[in-house]
C-alpha cells in the first residue's frame, strides 16, 4: 500500500489506474484538501465541478456517485466518507492573486501554485487549473445565494475515499489557506493512500 | 447602437472595449441565454464562475458587482435587471455530449459548439470552454444542495445589462435546450445590443 505525505501548504500526486482505489486523510484534522485528477491520455479532460454538477443534480457528489471530467465520463467515484460530510465544488484554488487581494504582501504558497509544480513533475508544464474537489471544505450556502468560509468540521483521523474511473493523474494540495478560517488558521499535513 | 439578433440555437460575438455597455433582451421570454467573455489580450484569460463565486461571496454577481475572470480581474460589471432576477452560474454549456446522455440520437446545436464557432470566426480555433454565466436559466438549490432544471422565468422584452471592464470578445448563446424544461422546451431567439 502506497502512503504519500502531503506537508502543510504543499501538493503532492500519483499515477492512478482504473479500479484503483484511494483515500484521503485528514490527519490532524480542520484541514481542507484541494483534489484534482486529469486524464493521463489528454490532460485537458480533468474532473469538472460544473460538469458533474449537472450529471448528480447535486452541488457536490452523494456516495456512490461520480465525478466527472469537462467531457462528461466519471473519473473518480466517491466511494466512502468518514468524516461529518462536508465538502465543496463552488469555490476556486487558492492562488498568488487572491492572497495579495487578501492583503499578503509577498509570495504566498497556494493549491493553484503546488497543483502546477505537481503537473510539471509529470511533464505537463501547462495545464488548466480546474476548479477544485474541495474535500473537507466548510463552504456553507445561506438565504439568498450567500456563500461563506467557514472551519472544517473534521477530527484528527477522518478520511473519504475514491475509486479511479479513468486512468489519472492525481494531485492532492493540503491547502495554504491561513487568512480565513477554513483551515482554523492553522494549515496541517494530509495523507494520500493507495488502497490496493 | 449596434444590435445582433442571435437566432434560436445558435451563437453570436462581438469585441467590446473598456466602459462599453451592452444589453441581452430575453425576445419571446423563457429563453436561456450562455454569456462568456474572453480577454482579447490572452483568450486563455476568461470569465470564470469559480472566481466570481469568491470574489463577490455569492452564487450570481448582485447588481453593481463584477464576474471576474480566472485571474481575479473584473472583465463585466452586472449594471442592469430587468427580470425577475433568476440567473445561473452552477452548470455547464450544454454539448454533444449532453444531449446524447439525454437520449438524442443525431447531431443536435449546443452552446459548446456554438461558442467554439464564434471563437473561430475571431481567430482562435481552440479555446477553453468556460462555464457559463447562464441568464435567465432557472436552476434552483434546494434542500441538501439538489439542483433542478426549472422554466426561465423571463416575459418577453426583459433584459440585463452589462459594462465592460477588460477588452473582450463578447460571446452569447442562445440555449439549445429542448429535452430538458428551462427554455420551456421551445428555444428562441435573443438579442444583443451595444447601449454606449
Amino acid at each position: 500500500m502506497e502512503t504519500i505525505e502531503v506537508p502543510a501548504r504543499e501538493g503532492r500526486g500519483l499515477r492512478l489506474d482504473v479500479g484503483a482505489r484511494f483515500r484521503v486523510v485528514d490527519v490532524e484534522g480542520k484541514q481542507c484538501g484541494d483534489l484534482f485528477a486529469f486524464s493521463t491520455d489528454d490532460v485537458t479532460e480533468y474532473a469538472s465541478a460544473e460538469h458533474t454538477r449537472v450529471f448528480n443534480g447535486n452541488l457536490f457528489p452523494r456516495l456512490g456517485q461520480p465525478f466527472v471530467t469537462n467531457r462528461r465520463r466519471p473519473i473518480l467515484t466517491f466511494d466512502e466518507d468518514h468524516t461529518p460530510g462536508r465538502h465543496d465544488m463552488l469555490v476556486a484554488a487558492c492562488d498568488p492573486t487572491r492572497f495579495r487581494l487578501l492583503g499578503v504582501e509577498g509570495w504566498h504558497p497556494s493549491c493553484q501554485e503546488n497543483l502546477q509544480t505537481v503537473m510539471a513533475g509529470f511533464g505537463y508544464q501547462r495545464v488548466e487549473v480546474p476548479q477544485p474537489i474541495n474535500l473537507f471544505t466548510n463552504i456553507p450556502v445561506l438565504e439568498g445565494g450567500t456563500i461563506d468560509w467557514q472551519p472544517a468540521l473534521t477530527a484528527p483521523g477522518d478520511w473519504v475515499a475514491f475509486r479511479v474511473e479513468l486512468p489519472s493523474f492525481v494531485v492532492l494540495c493540503s491547502c495554504a489557506q491561513d487568512i480565513l478560517p477554513i483551515n482554523d488558521r492553522n494549515p496541517t499535513g494530509l495523507r494520500l493512500e493507495v488502497l490496493d
